[in-house]
């Protein structure tokens, strides 16, 4: 394909997205179809000589966009947000035009220096602590998602607990992780890939009122540890936790961490992009203990998945914990000592330019911009749990800090499930669920620039009729 | 960003990649920038109201685009091949316009079905072992990276040798890694990710001429480690090692694999490709031993990364490995155990919708079209070492099978990168080194399907100018 070819392409399909945003609305949130449905649809190989694109264009209408789950729709009110925006296409579609493999500095200059600048943009942006910035001994970095986040602060957890041996010996299975109850599943996951399994990992109680951490178990969790000859390593506090965004107290969780000697990572995977407004930095009070902190701009921060920022207090230590060097990525500018080559920030060794959508939205949107996106999404929440609030067959099972409300029916697990399934059977709104307290609870998270309040509205009115219908039998 | 801006915009953006796709060929490969260039013009952060896209184009091209390592350039022959090509970038497009987020099949059944057909259709295309496709119990995913593949695989391994049981215990330290000398830098980092430490990697000796793994000499390590209480767990094989894209003997390995129980992984990140010709399909013998094999579609198949396709011989393995289910996941597609949810075949919970690149490739390329691109990739690499083979000043250092040819002058290490600075000083091309048997040796990959005969023959000119240039002094 020549690049006139790839015009005439480009315009087709930037057409087709601007119309399939358009359409949105229209469609149902998700596919009605049963499993197989596509793969049945589709050849058994590809044809020995090529198809134009607009073949490929009129199978995507046919057979794709009517079996997707519709993530941007504005009744797409599920887990939590992962919206993307016109400025964040747009920076994935010059990166994707580049090509350019920014595994080292050398390979990619400005892929890695604009990456550096932008992790340092999100840093003021949020108002993270000092330690995080680039110009001290931190920095911060692009990793895919806060899982991956996650796994490399566990990594370089052990290697500090270690002394510096783990890379070479291996892991010690004594070492210990510790997250709430309500920490999330990939904490679990980390643990285990890097070597400690299920039987490595604590999960302290919660308190009932704010589902938040305790500080008092955690402290007791890691006494029977160091007791039973464990060794504490590593403790993931959360910034709005997945299930009702419950914020760890980090002050408490800091000292302990500190009094330990322990690795403290904080997950804001969702709820970091809050602090973009000052009114809602409370959340991030304590920050200032971490080790390593992340939070998603593909969540709530209107750039597209893959996009999780990562800092660490510390990029020797980090770096130490993952570097390889073999002969065929030796380079003089490596070798300077003078440039960052984040191949050693993270698990895989390529890296495709992610900082340029990041560009495009921090710019496109500006500082008010982007505040004012978290304001309405926090505004409607609020609108919506007001409606909860009012109606008493209803109650909230968690506060609403953020843009996530998590309700219930006080009427058992099986009416709450069948209203779940009810409301979104009719595809025009979907919304998830979790179990507060032992409870089925809903949640109801908002995050698109498209949903407004009619689409909220539309939610309550869906929940509210789904009631009358279930209690009236 | 509406609609409608977004249109407008995003022609914008097309024009913009189009026109540096056709004047690439004018650009030097590599920036001679000093390190910071970049983060030096750009200022310290956001502007409190949002900036228009003109003017983010405008800086693309005054700071970022000259202070790249362009590696779509049509003489670009540093590391492997990268390259994407106008049907992969719209797929992304597409993919990121829709914005899925495809972690479980109900959070996007047409991103899971097209995946898993993508997936066959790139064996059929391979014409890989029955094994690892769909309608068995293997099965195939898209991984970021061979990095990420080589991990996943390590883990399933060290959970088959656990019997099960690493997931809960932790791993032993006493587990074994295999690769040659040649193995990449990746299989050192699985390995220590996976806490086996670099103590637990053991690097196998390679034949001085073809430079592939020696079976008998996998076989003693296998056995010393026995002897010694440790537990071989998995080899790592390679087809089209990163130096030299020697291939490893499957056959002998996968055997010695069968005999002591051992996971077989082959890595063939770059000549995976290569199997799309039948007459290039002899480096593929042997695979049907493998537990799980792997290649970059994003490396010399026309697709942007990232695109790693893994496969499995036992999925079931895989997953039980992998998969962890907190409540907000829980769903009944997934609880009918009739759908794929990718997320557990993975390290990361959210995933993009990849397959969208994959199936515009595939299709607007159609199988001939992937085929001529592999085999004039061969072709002018053959070229290229008829002009060394001629020039008896240098030397060719190793086979070259596919596209990549070693070589360099025979006046030892201080020349060859005293030339290698100076070829690539011009800007005009861009090759990177290895070493083979000790000896700093140059590498040339052709992989960019604006890569002609042309663009090699003037690699070539500026090498033997040079050589004569620093041979004379």
């Amino acid at each position: 394909m020549d690049p006139e070819e790839f015009r005439r392409a480009g315009y087709a399909v930037v057409d087709w997205i601007a119309d399939y945003w358009s359409t949105l609305g229209r469609r149902p949130v998700v596919s009605p179809d049963p499993p197989g449905a596509v793969a049945a649809a589709l050849p058994p190989g590809p044809t020995a000589h090529g198809e134009p694109v607009d073949a490929v264009l009129a199978d995507l209408d046919a057979l794709i966009a009517p079996r997707l789950t519709h993530w941007q729709h504005p009744g797409f009110f599920g887990y939590f947000p992962a919206n993307t925006s016109g400025p964040s296409v747009l920076g994935d579609l010059v990166s994707s035009g580049l090509g350019v493999q920014g595994m080292l500095w050398a390979t990619g200059p400005a892929c890695t220096e604009l990456e550096t600048v932008m992790m340092d943009w999100l840093a003021g942006l949020l108002d993270l602590p000092e330690r995080f910035r680039s110009h001290t001994r931190g920095g911060g970095v692009i990793q895919d998602s806060a899982s991956s986040a996650t796994l490399v602060a566990t990594l370089a957890a052990l290697h500090r607990a270690s002394g510096g041996r783990w890379r070479e010996v291996g892991v010690d299975r004594r070492y210990r992780a510790y997250t709430s109850t309500h920490g999330h599943s990939s904490i679990e996951k980390a643990a285990r890939i890097a070597g400690l399994g299920a039987d490595g990992v604590r999960a302290v109680e919660v308190d009932p009122g704010s589902q938040a951490m305790r500080p008092e178990a955690l402290r007791a969790a890691i006494e029977a540890d160091r007791a039973a000859g464990d060794v504490p390593a590593i403790v993931v506090a959360t910034i709005g936790t997945t299930s009702t965004t419950a914020v760890d107290p980090l002050p408490e969780i800091g000292a302990i961490c500190a009094e330990y000697g322990i690795w403290l990572h904080v997950d804001a995977a969702y709820a970091g992009a809050a602090a973009v407004c000052p009114e809602l930095r409370w959340s991030h009070a304590g920050l200032e203990h971490a080790d390593s902190y992340c939070f998603d701009p593909h969540k709530w921060l209107l750039t597209g998945f893959d996009c999780d920022a990562f800092w660490v207090a510390d990029r020797g230590e980090l770096i130490e914990a993952l570097t390889v060097m073999p002969e065929f990525l030796r380079n003089a500018a490596t070798e300077s000592g003078a440039v960052i080559d984040y191949r050693d920030w993270q698990v895989p060794l390529g890296r495709r330019f992610r900082a340029l959508k990041l560009w495009f939205v921090l710019r496109w949107y500006g500082v008010e911009g982007l505040r004012a996106h978290v304001r309405r999404g926090v505004e409607l929440a609020a609108r919506f749990a007001d409606r909860v609030r009012a109606d008493d067959r209803f109650e909230l099972a968690a506060p609403h800090p953020f843009s996530l409300v998590c309700f219930r029916l006080r009427s058992g697990d099986d009416v709450n499930a069948a209203l779940l399934a009810r409301v979104n059977g009719t595809g025009r709104v979907h919304l998830t669920h979790t179990r507060v307290d032992g409870a089925h609870t809903l949640r109801l998270a908002v995050g698109s620039p498209y949903t407004t309040e009619a689409h909220v509205d539309e939610a309550w009115e869906l929940l509210r009729t789904g009631a009358d219908e279930l209690l009236a039998r």
